[in-house]
């Protein structure tokens, strides 16, 4: 019998985020997350593979990323491309900064899922710069204006998730981008 | 009878690239490296705390960085302090390729010295942007130019490394730096 289940995948993100904050991810099972959340395991195993991809399921972004420099016009240098891109991800992370406040401090708390999220930063690089490539832009342009567009990226995103007062991630990517052309003009 | 040991850092180093090499980063012991090496284990533990740390050694860097900012001259901006910061870590490199070489060979073959790495690499754009920070740079100037130039020194050197035929790393370097003023200028 099954149950129509309304927003698993929310529910079991934020029980998830709940009991990573209140137990610690290490002490936090796959079974207490889905009782949490009022559902089953077998729920929980449709949407994550286990609980570390709660945090880190970046299907969703990879794919952003290459809608978004696929949906630039053609005119656009690859640098204007990066910076459309990372708007487009501060749109759809902007109205989330509860969570992704939350989310950020589960992964303070333990090394090791901050060297999980650096290595989740470098995929997200090498996709943007993968996805510049195939636009026709040569390497070493591709591989810069990738790296250079996350930086500003995680940039912004540390200056939105300290706040308090913030004028919000799509404002802050556009401040970055504009005071690193401002720094790199020579 | 303490015997005379000259360069037994470099020889040490040497013999864990070669282990690490041959029998892979988890099966090598401090044992073997200092016995390849002709030296005691007691003699390892003066210069490594453990074989994760020949590998990932980063005080050198991070006092080259912080000297490399604090001489430039005042009158340079954020962006140049970064640029001759990262040109002086490739002056430093460059004739080590080979070694760079095979570092990176033992790294690739193991994905928890590949998220090592990025830290090593985010600990060096955090301790950039701190010095610069100390010369009066403002907080997202710092960031940005840190986060950036660490972009461009981490493109240069795969393109060091993956060679074969390069103009050596300083001149990478260099033709980063360009390339990104050239793809951020208006």
């Amino acid at each position: 019998m099954a149950r129509w289940e309304p927003n698993a995948r929310g529910r079991l993100e934020e029980a998830a985020l709940d009991l990573f904050g209140e137990r610690g991810f290490e002490q936090t099972t796959v079974a207490a997350i889905a009782e949490r959340a009022g559902l089953t395991e077998r729920t929980f195993f449709r949407h994550f593979s286990d609980k570390r991809e709660v945090l880190f399921g970046s299907e969703p972004m990879s794919s952003a990323i290459a809608e978004s420099v696929a949906a630039a016009p053609e005119s656009a240098s690859p640098f204007e491309v990066t910076a459309a891109t990372i708007a487009d991800l501060a749109e759809a992370l902007e109205g989330r900064r509860e969570r992704a406040l939350r989310r950020r401090a589960v992964i303070a708390a333990n090394p090791e899922l901050q060297e999980r999220e650096l290595v989740k930063l470098a995929h997200m690089a090498a996709g943007l710069a993968a996805a510049l490539r195939e636009r026709g832009v040569p390497d070493l342009a591709a591989a810069l204006a990738a790296e250079t567009g996350l930086a500003v990226f995680r940039v912004a995103f540390e200056q939105w998730v300290n706040g308090p007062d913030t004028p919000g991630l799509p404002a802050l990517i556009r401040s970055g981008i504009d005071e690193l052309r401002n720094i790199t003009a020579e």
